[in-house]
């Protein structure tokens, strides 16, 4: 049988990328053939085509460019791990996939939700995820939680980032409303065991 | 007043580079203020992404991401390079452009010509061709010329590659079906010279 595709999204601070670890124990624990991943996945034409993206000499790169690099890197790193994994039996985690296209170059860069997808459904076909799990935390609880983690306080800068996460955030809200029963919204502003909780119940039905 | 953006298109040994320099040179003289380019473009951000696209070592490439980061790249030539040249009143020349992507990779490499189309809209926008130039050419001419040139046999393997010319050819006559007020066949089974006047022929209008 093909393996369940399950991607973990929202904002950093919200905690994502750590109950992805646990979840993934979890279910490792129980014996669940598992593969955790993020792209750009170890997969050398994806990195390459990141380095592109993430250089820092490349000022002039426009958004859409981007958001083209971003498919295409998506569509490397599906093709040459995530495919082969489900089609195997095995249950993939992907941390970030293609909501975080839509909600942040989408929506907060303004190229148009509708528009992003649709490059990033030529990217990745018929393989949408089975499951989303998206952690929604205010952004001004999410700057706190990672000022009081790095121990320093919210400037100028922080504070134009927020706007640009408030937008972020309403994104991914118009998302859950658009793919309401592939996308489950999390309540993240809660202790990390009861958010734990909560991502097993939703995946208990799928995964057991 | 905005510049004219012609693009020129066919397989190679069509007489395509050749005559374009020499019709840019013909309006040159004309005074007309032209540029001549061809995708990279000398723009940094879209020869890295080429080389990526090109690095014999990416062997495992799949199709869709290769026709993602031609959509990438010529994004950022168009932005850099092509627009602000039109914006500014010059005519632009450019050698291949879109209808490469589609008879190539979305007709003889079977990715579905509407498919790269659409991604290939969100890379260029509303900036589409007034006019494109395509030399049409049976491909077993073309390859005859290129091996006259050269002064060696066909080989088994240029007789597989006609079967993808072939198939490129296909491609493109399906275009200019598609697209009749905007891509003009010019046969290029003809001399250098009546190639020529074709296809001043079809640019007087537009640029006298």
């Amino acid at each position: 049988m093909r393996g369940k595709f399950i991607t973990f999204e929202g904002p950093e601070g919200a905690g994502k990328t750590t109950i992805m670890e646990m979840v993934y124990n979890y279910y490792k624990q129980k014996e669940v053939q598992i593969l955790s991943t993020r792209e750009p996945g170890g997969i050398h034409i994806a990195e390459e085509i990141r380095k592109v993206i993430l250089n820092p000499d490349h000022t002039t790169m426009d958004g859409r460019t981007e958001a083209l690099l971003y498919a295409a890197a998506r569509r490397q790193h599906l093709v040459e791990k995530v495919v082969p994994a489900l089609e195997n039996g095995t249950t993939v985690f992907c941390d970030r996939f293609i909501d975080s296209s839509l909600a942040y170059q989408g929506f907060a860069r303004e190229l148009g939700i509708e528009e992003v997808f649709q490059i990033n459904q030529f990217a990745i076909g018929h393989t949408m995820p089975d499951l989303t799990i998206y952690f929604d935390l205010d952004p001004e609880v999410g700057l706190q939680r990672i000022n009081e983690t790095q121990g320093r306080e919210i400037n100028r800068l922080d504070l134009e980032k927020l706007d640009f996460h408030r937008k972020v955030r309403e994104g991914y809200l118009l998302l859950v409303e658009k793919f309401p029963s592939r996308i489950m919204k999390i309540n993240a502003d809660q202790s990390i065991e009861n958010v734990y909780k909560d991502v097993i119940n939703q995946l208990e039905a799928l995964l057991s």
